[in-house]
């Protein structure tokens, strides 16, 4: 701890930084940070803009980047999305800033962030075009993890012949995320053509009953394939529980 | 009407008879039975044992054999089969009664009646054995319609090759219904691989969320290509408006 | 496959409409196309607006009339038309664009299209003037399939007369969809009275409790006379069914 | 208050009745019975068995007969039924007890009950046998209220001819119950057919989506014509509603 | 009939008056106006603006007028208001125009109509502000029937006192109808304090679980007084009821 | 904790007592006994004997019994009853068991046992006999927790003179549970009555829509006046959070 | 009274406390105000904004500083909020205005207001930022009702370090509301480890199934903890029943 | 080929196994048994005995058996357990059976079985004693995958401390299944503490509003950590996708 007090005074660290090393987690104005969640659980804090105010986002966000050199923010609006990138040039005028528009998404490297890298491949399959904003959403999480990731898109079931092209794609991935909306059937017709661990993540599209992404959860839930499944749209919760697989692979892989 | 009462006068056809001829329908003491509906709508009267007392399901098989020289009687249970085939034997002594235990149905037939028949093929699918109850009620109401039934058993979408399989005889038919229980995807694989009128029958199985049927129903209605759908374990529906299209398919092939 | 790739090399077709032929589908930026539905199915291959940027259904309606020479797209708002005129209008500056903007719904047809024709007659009907929508995109889809399609408007239940004077017009048809919103009786009634194929649509109206076309959903699969029924709303999918029934007719009015 | 103490003293009256008539309810061992409801509301106190012992049940009976001459008892199973008879032919070995099994209704009459009666009519109408125990539920309140009550059963809307041919009888009721189950249309149709005061009463049949009286309440309570509705099953509510309507129509006669 | 068709020929009475005496019901552009409705059913025929666009509201309302002489409006936003307010005024300049904008309903009377008068008392009881709207649409549709309306607002349980000052209020009216949202106590808590015929009619207030009317209209169904309802905000339905009540209790009066 | 270890090499406690003093849990073979949870959280363990064996919950009452001198068991039916009567005699032959069998609750005390006394009363209140199971399970848990515990009981709102004459009654309580189901009006009613604080508890009675409780559990969250509530049939949470206010007093009263 | 009257009189009080003193409430134009609240139910009358006007709300807060020289408003948008500032500045211009935007707050007092003062302590516990709107509307309350009231926040399960490091301040309270979205768990696992009275105060975040606050209400209701819990977003209810405990210890204390 | 079919007629296989082996599926007369699961998903096809007859379960072993060497059977209820025991001694006389009656499983192994060995742990943790069959179930598929199977049992939140003492276990493994019923929060607690693969299994036990699991699987999917889920009681799904990952593990530490 001497050590960290040192750096602390010398400057070299801030006291964010120190405040995080020591407490796990960091608190600002705008709540807290938890900052020591990589280390325990394997999966980088990540900032849910929705239900927060653009300050309140921008104010965690730049605390994450003092702290852990990173900042991922997902289910950004576009007042978000401009407070977040003001307040990040203003605070961290070096930082690069990614931002996903279609995706939703923004992320932000310091200079001094050095990027994981896993050696496992996620694959992330959708049914069609409506499907990209939470596919989008857990192909980030599931990069900044470190893993590789492949895009498998268009790949519906009205139209067999889409997916068995693919399937040699399928099968050389360590993991598949399958996002469907409608009634869901893709991540069933998938499971019961290739043996890697597949995530089904339902998707919020059509209309009247079972809309909305309820008859594809419904579907994902009772499908007769063991599969498993995240909430309606949860893209994060996919490419996170995606990446610890990845990451039980890279380590399985090193041993 | 005056042939009618003629007939009636001289013993040649029953009281119930003359009334249905007269009214369209006839009430005895369990309640009336629509003899007319034949005629009416193309659907033979059926009786559904379900809510009624084995009593009140005798007595309206009775009438309609008397009626119409046929009784289609659905969702029978044990005593109510009972009931039933003790009071047509009573009644009718030279009726032929068909007593399909695993579907629940009872079909009596007098010995005037002349079955129908029609110049069109249904085909009945199904994903799993436990689909077996509705599919065979669908197939009793087809068949009583005069069309001719095919089964197509166990194609669920867990092992495509089953489908693939079987593809050509589903082709083949005028008309598909496929029975299809837990996330109920196997309609929609099929819809994009046929071009014949398609009826999607979710079945009550599954359990937790989406089951009983729910998903199943969820997925058919919200699927992502164009099919109708009955109600969970409406087997009689699906049977009968798959034979409302043979019936109009025989008409077009005799023009 | 040589004469299409000769007709390719010769400039007769374009790439899309090779790769439709050898692929089944086609690629653009904006998703896949699947344009051998038509064989496949029966079915000609929608879009979906709902769910896409105005960029993507216009792209995707531009490869429509490429490989297929006809544009159908649904659920489109006022930007998506926009740009769906302006992207055909410079890609297909002798396309014939037809927008009906109160079912939301565009048809584009190049002039090299064959409009299909089929021998069988479509009825759809609606309970009021709420029901609009639906019953257009219905009527829609079964006029580009080739049937005939007539409009009874205005029959319903609460005032009986209304429907009893167009039971002719009803049983003339070949196939009926019926629409209707709110408690949805219109189906159940009209099936006691005609013997054709029926499907019911319900429609997203009413308020409070079973509102958004919930009861009348409910009440067309609970229906104590057997009809088929699509999702609320979902005119698309009646259209295409009921064209499919009609499809079937026509054939067997041809052999 | 003096003259009712001297009846208990000289044995002219019950302690039940004394209590009853000083405070409006009388307190037993099984809990308290409301003996002044008919005085404040018009409604007498009816008995609900379903969730209480076969014991308390029959305590609460006895109790009844004893201060207002009269029980009315609702959903009685077997057990609960023998437990009410033997206790009240103990207590009271003069009284007259109406038990109707179907309906699972009991009154139980002391010789001093006088039946109230009223002038004015109500009809109650069932679409179908399976009605029968809410009907008949509403019936017997109805009637124990003092109206007039005229049942028209059978009449479905499957089969149109057979309401039309009672519509005479439906209009010359002063109030309609209209009972019926899987999706309720009955009430609707004939709402738009009569012009008296109707409630719909949705009965628990029907399977799948919507059964056990769901689709029939929504339909009900979502029909485009204006009827007031009871709870599924709810033939007491029903009864005593019409008999309130019955009672206020009696009073107006006699002004 | 000769008569009628006089009358037109004589230019007395409009074609759409005509063809409403000679057929029931009137087409306009917009749809059908049911001008028979009250002869059938003692209810006037009201038009819903919900669902329609501005413009056929107003045709159909200027179709009500020439055929009714009255047009009853419900559930308009600003736009329809105007469009309505512009065409009457276009076509029957003298007609006078009631606009309630708080209770979004316009009623329009041409020099001709002569209003009803029923002998009979609705009372409207509200529990608070926000059940101005539907309890002003009851309001509305019974005192166009002609029964002499009174308004007893703000007098919710979670004071008792408030209601019971009013008691003798309620207990001189002929039919109540009593609007409550939240947990929808009101109508149960009076009706077991009054004896007259009594609509509950659920508002569509609240939040959380329950919201929206929710717990009101499961509360109202499931109360242990025996109330009929109405579903959730559904003045009209609940006016038109309690109308028709006070119509047979007018005609009772006047034997 | 060498006394402790001393007392148990003494034969002075039991190996289970020695255990839950260290571990705050013991470990039989039908599970873990949270021994250390009324010092932790102020209520004591209590075993719930639905979805157990009869074996493990009489094994779990046993080990109870064995660390606290005191076995409280909710939801027993009568094997699970039996067993634990049984496994209890044979293991504490000196044991005090006392069984309510109305509850389905079993408390087991040893004759070391000595009771919490809470200077505070809390009163449960119920609407009708049916609430009588669950007020009972409130009452056991409170008055093992040390409260004096007053019943106050049919005061349903259908007859407001009932509630109105116990309104003291209520008022002299600290805490009040007030049981209801149907619409579960009473705690809404009562709560704008009195000035303690006040736990709604919905019981699982009623059929139809907002049956089983659900009315009742919606109508409490919903409610006009300010009450928390538990679940449906939840008397074991009613009764521990009245027991933590009746300590909190207990405490401040003695401060 | 005369003392009443005299001051009324004398111009000591105004019309309005004069019939709140003798009536227990007061009407004005839009609405009643019930004065009484807080000497019947312990509970201070509060202005639920939503649903409301501007105007009625402005109105009713005049009334109720006129009666109780103070109103507490909660759920107030910003066309409320200005109307309500303008309208208590014209009528009184010496009243304190306290509006915290955040909460959608606004509390008035008039100069003559004499804040009550509870020796109590109200812990308000909340997962995360997102809870901060109910979490400050229960604050409110409890201080309006005289608690002193302290905030402990972010301490989500998530990171159970940032719940343990606040455990101390939690058990120093005399009753938590803690308010948690998404799952909920945080009253779950707090109640496991404390011992003072404790409410679950659900928040309406989260998305996909559960979302909207159901899965943490569901979870709070369905918790393997005894706690008691309020509506979903319902800090008003939380804040009054804590503040009910408070004030039973506050007397407590003083005895 | 030539090889298989020389087998067969030499007798050394079946023609079970032949067809399994050229077809991937076998047809006996309860359906078909998909013997070519194992090498196209990596999971052994398991017979869900639910909706089956027990003969036909029955069947489906001995085809499995002589097929794959193996039978697995889930949710067999007694008299399936005893039709399966029957037949396969009658067939098998030397197949080891092993039924767990408390899980509800059955597996039966054929001597020439040869057990897979995956090198990779699989921890099952549950929250008390009821989550016990949904738990095992997953156990006895995870084992018979090959995978090593460590049980964590009763954790429960409500007591952290246990669950605190059982982390270094928890981390130990290379996936965590984790049961739990009622409010479900124990997955999400163990998320926040873990960094391996983590798969979250509501289980159907609770009462009231969110009962039978819904509580537990609307907290897990609405979760605050990223955890994927399965179906309620879906023990069988959970089992294989954690033993899909231990597969892909076991396959990485070989590389």
């Amino acid at each position: 701890m001497r050590e960290l007090l040192n750096s602390l005074a010398a400057g070299e660290i801030s006291v964010s930084e120190a405040e995080a090393e020591l407490n796990g987690y960091v608190t600002g104005d705008a709540g807290r940070f938890d900052a020591a969640r990589t280390g325990r659980t394997g999966i980088p804090e990540m900032i849910l803009a929705e239900g927060k105010t653009p300050e309140e986002t921008a104010a965690l966000a730049v605390l994450a980047v003092e702290t852990t050199e990173r900042a991922i923010i997902t289910r950004t609006d576009a007042p978000t999305a401009n407070e977040v990138e003001e307040c990040v040039i203003e605070e961290h005028p070096d930082a690069v800033i990614e931002h996903a528009e279609r995706t939703e998404t923004i992320v932000v490297y310091s200079p001094a962030f050095e990027p994981p890298s896993l050696d496992a491949d996620i694959g992330i399959v959708t049914a069609g075009t409506s499907d990209a904003v939470p596919a989008g959403e857990a192909a980030t999480i599931a990069r900044e993890m470190g893993a590789r990731v492949t895009r498998i898109d268009d790949v519906g079931v009205a139209g067999l012949a889409r997916l068995i092209d693919r399937l040699d794609d399928c099968r050389a991935q360590d993991v598949l995320i399958i996002a469907a909306g409608r009634e869901g059937a893709l991540p069933t017709v998938a499971a019961g053509l290739v043996d890697v661990p597949l995530i089904g993540l339902p998707v919020s599209n059509g209309y009247g009953y079972g809309g909305d992404g309820e008859a594809a959860l419904a579907g994902m839930l009772q499908s007769c394939t063991p599969i498993t499944v995240v909430n309606i749209d949860a893209g994060v919760t996919a490419g996170a529980q995606a990446g610890l697989i990845a990451r039980a692979l890279d380590a399985a892989r090193a041993e």
